[in-house]
């Protein structure tokens, strides 16, 4: 057995739902058993681990944050019933590749919390914080669907940026799962990520019964909620764009009473900023239009935007090379290694998604084309370091 | 202070929520706090309290169920974040009207279990358990959003029907707050309540990534449902019913994650049968066309569905003469009175209600209107006995 299945046998039962997939929240139990996993590992191999006091794990080879540090490392939290390579295949590889490289060599694995913002709403809220992309306080008071605040899952109030210890990081890798269709050899590199964003739309209405309110009464927003689906998908078709609207809380929620509120998230990608702004303008405009043929109201709050992200091109280039050309490519994903391109010189090396799918149970790369990312990942460290 | 006013002071506090509305869900701490009050008051006029193993609790006037009792009552559940009358005034009334009737009459007061459906799904199910339209084994195996059971929540398997003691029922007569705005006097009669039903809609699709799945590769299931859900309204203005979805529930519910499964509920009422057997016959044929389109599947699941109700037409009119013409009018909510009108003399006395808001914190009536309810109710069971 190769040390990849090996490794990979040993995290995957850990968070695995019912369904498949995982249930992998930051800072719960899964991911905690994750993080000890990954204290056994650097253990094994003596380096040292660190603590950023945001919630991110660092094990080092050499001393932590020394200058001329190479990085990699991706995060072990998945989306509700998502897959298992969407995070920590970028954790084992890291581990595994650092054991084919000399032992002289500066690098630092690490595992960023909360990537997926499944938990606290906030997508890559680890590597965010360590840059300052937002502040201790702001992250600290993000609550998950229970009520707990980040800080409280954390033990502490976040220690916030340390753009220091930022600077003496020579580069950033992180390998990851593809997540469409757009790869079709075992390893690519990353070019770019698209700008996207999150928007929470709050339609609000007027709570009634549902079986003795007459149909020219009613105000609910559940009517407007679901024309807005359909808007959002029919712009992003026309705009050559992405938009999703797969999360939705009603209240009350009862088969019998017609909504008082129906709040859902617009999730929108493009391959550029400015067709991103004019698809959310457009499903904006029509939801709003359409609310007020309902006699309801809709209050939009933007979570988490994230402007286009641009790896760096020359290193892009150089990985490309060292991996005999392999392809680059663009990705709508977002991911640490966006955040930290705009501190630290960036790539990202993908693996062969066979199906495309992603962020689902029925996620998969093969053992044969990991060990292929795992290769590629040691030769890029033994490069760069 | 009036005895209303008091009585109804002292029971506004239990399970109200922060929205104003009540979270009295089925055998859960406010509905049995609200049962504890209703024994108190059973006391308090030593009326003897009987309980069916159902779930459903008696208070008597003479013995229980002896021969040619009137039985008046209600629930005290609510819809989540539901108002406060829907329910608890036919019970607050019915021991305020006994105390206005000669000691010698016969009467007992009902508090039915889980009259909405709001906990285990199946409305009505204390009376339907009582009257055998649903079978003890199959309302056990109910659970809630946690995975309890009825059978757990009510500490044993249900006793089922008990067609005897329904048979020496004289009448039974249910208060309840008007749910429209079809009242515009004090005091109404109900004639009928519509056929109407509760269809689970299973919308499956492939969960995918959000970020990255091609939008002509998608088979996402929210599109489904919201087809639906306009659809559902258009047919229902269309034929002069009424149709409602305003429960979904979406897996995994995540803001970067195309759902693999959208369930929704459609509430479908109408003044007749075969109104109510179209408009649901076409609201699935379309979200099937739509299903075809999008790359989805449909289940549909009837659950609850009942047939018309008309309530003794002779009753009807003798309660509406005593009590000086008050109108007699439908309604489209169903209610215990409906399940128990198939076994015994039935009638209804509906409360105005001057803004016809129900299942909604903003339900009212005045305290002027409820007693004269409270009146009318006392003069039907002097009038019965």
């Amino acid at each position: 057995m190769s040390a990849f299945t090996r490794a990979w046998q040993e995290i995957a039962p850990i968070g695995r739902a019912d369904s498949g997939g995982y249930l992998r929240y930051a800072l719960t139990e899964p991911e905690l058993t994750l993080r000890d996993w990954f204290r056994t590992q650097a253990a094994r191999r003596d380096m040292r681990v660190t603590d950023d006091g945001n919630g991110n794990l660092f094990a080092w080879r050499g001393e932590p944050w020394a200058p001329g540090t190479v990085l990699t490392g991706s995060h072990f939290d998945s989306v509700p019933h998502g897959g298992g390579y969407d995070g920590p295949l970028g954790i084992v590889s890291a581990f595994l590749a650092a054991d084919r490289i000399d032992a002289s060599r500066q690098i630092g694995i690490a595992a960023f919390v909360e990537e997926e913002g499944g938990r606290f709403g906030v997508p890559c809220l680890g590597s965010r914080l360590l840059t300052g992309a937002i502040a201790p306080q702001q992250a600290a008071a993000l609550t998950d669907r229970d009520g707990i605040s980040f800080a409280e899952a954390l033990g502490s109030v976040p220690a916030g940026a340390d753009l220091a210890k930022i600077g003496n990081v020579a580069a950033f890798v992180e390998l990851h799962v593809e997540q469409g269709r757009a790869l079709d050899v075992p390893v690519g590199v990353a070019s770019a990520i698209w700008p996207h964003g999150r928007w929470r739309m709050d339609f609000a209405g007027v709570g009634d019964h549902a079986g003795t309110t007459r149909m020219s009464d009613r105000r609910d927003p559940m009517l407007t909620f679901a024309f807005t689906v359909l808007a959002a998908n029919k712009e992003a078709r026309l705009s050559g764009a992405h938009a999703t609207m797969g999360r939705v809380q009603v209240e009350p929620n009862a088969t019998n009473a017609i909504p008082s509120l129906v709040r859902g998230w617009l999730d929108a990608r493009a391959a550029d900023t400015g067709t991103l702004d004019r698809l959310v303008d457009a499903v904006v405009r029509k939801a709003t239009e359409r609310a007020d043929r309902d006699g309801t109201s809709l209050t939009v709050t933007p979570e988490s935007v994230t402007a286009e992200v641009a790896f760096d091109e020359a290193l892009g280039r150089q990985l490309s090379k060292v991996l005999g050309n392999a392809p680059i490519l663009p990705t709508g994903a977002g991911h640490d290694a966006g955040v930290l391109s705009a501190h630290v010189p960036t790539a990202m090396l993908f693996v062969r998604n066979p199906t495309g799918v992603s962020h689902s149970p029925a996620e998969h790369a093969t053992d044969e084309d990991c060990e292929a990312g795992i290769e590629a990942l040691a030769t890029v460290l033994a490069e760069l370091t």
